[in-house]
């Protein structure tokens, strides 16, 4: 089967310099979805309180997406609430209440046990390792994490990248994992730790790419205007899986392309709050932003030789 | 004939985080010429004070640049002392004497009033002027600028704009001149105020250019060690202004090309203190990172069609 997600489902109240929702659908395991779902299928692993909605239940099954292993608990969903500066790259966050999430065990179904793509969103790296065990033999396994792990469940995490294909990370949390200032030192010394590929990310400024066969930098796609990031990292996450999936194989150029689509997605879901703009987009789209993306980066090689 | 470049001349007095270096040789013009002079013929327009060594002369007439029309003037060369922060994007400014930079009023001698390619390095918009219309017919005129003269020289940089084939600013610039946070936003508004192309430098993140028929995006090259930023952003339009001039002509290709060696040129310069690192590149060490940097940024496009 295809690509199975492990990580929170949320309401998320986001504010903004230019506007404010309350109590919006959000979560990494559900923007991971939406997203991977235009490339593959997606089965996601989750807990819901009882005031989830039964509509956004509905829409995820709607589109496609198996939410058999989406547990109700007794209390409430994940709640955060956030504030975004002007320079969107910082947040604030004004309170996080983990309600239901605070027991979050999460256990696969048995053919959830044989899928070949496994995401580990940011939950804590015990779980996550727990869950990559509870898989038979996958074909990749790629994960996130953030810096409250990095700092307070190193040894855990130490134990997980060591079964990690892909790890992403953003470049403050690729510092503190590493203790390297300058990325490209940080981004060896991770490769050392486990994962095959380490994708950097970096808000506006794009994506850096390490693995064994070297760099790949990637400007993130140039906005008239962002409304609310909150998303965007796991929506590239769900582009990049989702892609990988759909391929079925995995090699440096086919990682690329999947970085370039993760990128399409996430600029998507910055354009509107929650994931307004994720739920009404098209094909016709993506095929669109991939084609303008690659027009947006092509440096047209006119190498010229030297004189001597 | 090639290129003439009009800016400062300069010692340096530069310390880092790791570093200190005492009145190294430095200035727009001198960054500017050293880069550019890889690819074509390039003309120095400065002034310079008793103070500035015979050797630095020398150097630059070994290596092709015309110093005719750099000026001895009494009083001492143009000293800047900046010290920059772990995060090399920011730095502050210790002490700034303009010493004999500051009754500085260039005038180009006959042949570089016929001259092809015109750079005007960081001046005032309005010495900026008065050299661009010295220049009879050039083929490609460009122009770098910073926030002080933004916002104490408007009239006189609008009335240069309008001149102007390539305006080179960093971000901060591109908000303040066009009043638009949002850089798309604001690369689209500067094009309205006159150039056929913005270049907006990023540092560590890169460039952004604009144009009618586009956006163009590149990261910077990563780099394991950073010593020195300064130079950087003239020593990118040297190599820029270098590769158009040896094409001799420009179209969207061309000119994303010579980003890319504007890209390659300036992150040899932040290799180490001062110019020693451009002092000692190679032919070969630029081709060599211009086909890494190709390689860096090159999505090896799979694109995958819609299911539908």
């Amino acid at each position: 089967m295809g690509i199975v997600v492990v990580g929170s489902v949320a309401y998320d109240t986001v504010e903004t310099a230019t506007g404010r929702r309350d109590d919006a659908l959000g979560g990494a395991a559900t923007f991971f979805s939406v997203a991977a779902r235009f490339f593959a299928p997606v089965s996601m692993v989750g807990v819901v309180g009882k005031d989830f909605q039964k509509e956004h239940e509905q829409m995820l099954h709607d589109r496609g997406i198996d939410v058999r292993a989406l547990e109700h608990a007794d209390g409430k969903t994940f709640h955060w609430h956030g504030r975004y500066h002007e320079d969107m790259n910082r947040r604030d966050t004004i309170s996080l209440a983990l309600n239901v999430f605070d027991g979050f065990n999460p256990t696969l179904l048995p053919d959830q046990q044989r899928c070949d793509y496994l995401f580990l969103a940011n939950i804590s790296p015990e779980l996550q390792y727990r869950v990559a065990t509870q898989v038979k033999s996958p074909k990749l396994v790629a994960a996130d994490t953030m810096d409250f792990w990095i700092q307070n469940a190193r040894p855990h995490l130490t134990r997980l990248l060591e079964r990690l294909d892909i790890l992403t990370v953003n470049d403050e949390e690729a510092r503190m994992l590493s203790g390297e200032h300058n990325l490209v030192k940080a981004g060896r010394a991770i490769l050392k730790m486990g994962p095959k590929s380490l994708l950097v990310k970096r808000g506006e400024y794009g994506v850096l790419q390490f693995s064994k066969e070297g760099m790949f930098a990637v400007p993130a796609y140039p906005l008239e205007e962002v409304v609310d990031p909150t998303g965007a990292g796991d929506t590239f996450a769900g582009g990049l899986m989702g892609f990988l999936a759909r391929q079925g194989r995995i090699n440096e150029s086919i990682l690329r392309t999947a970085v370039v689509y993760g990128t399409v997605m996430a600029s998507y879901t910055v354009e509107n709050f929650s994931m307004d703009r994720l739920l009404e987009l098209t094909w016709e789209e993506i095929d669109h932003r991939y084609r303008a993306f690659i027009e947006l980066t092509d440096s047209h090689s006119n190498r010229w030789n030297s004189p001597s």
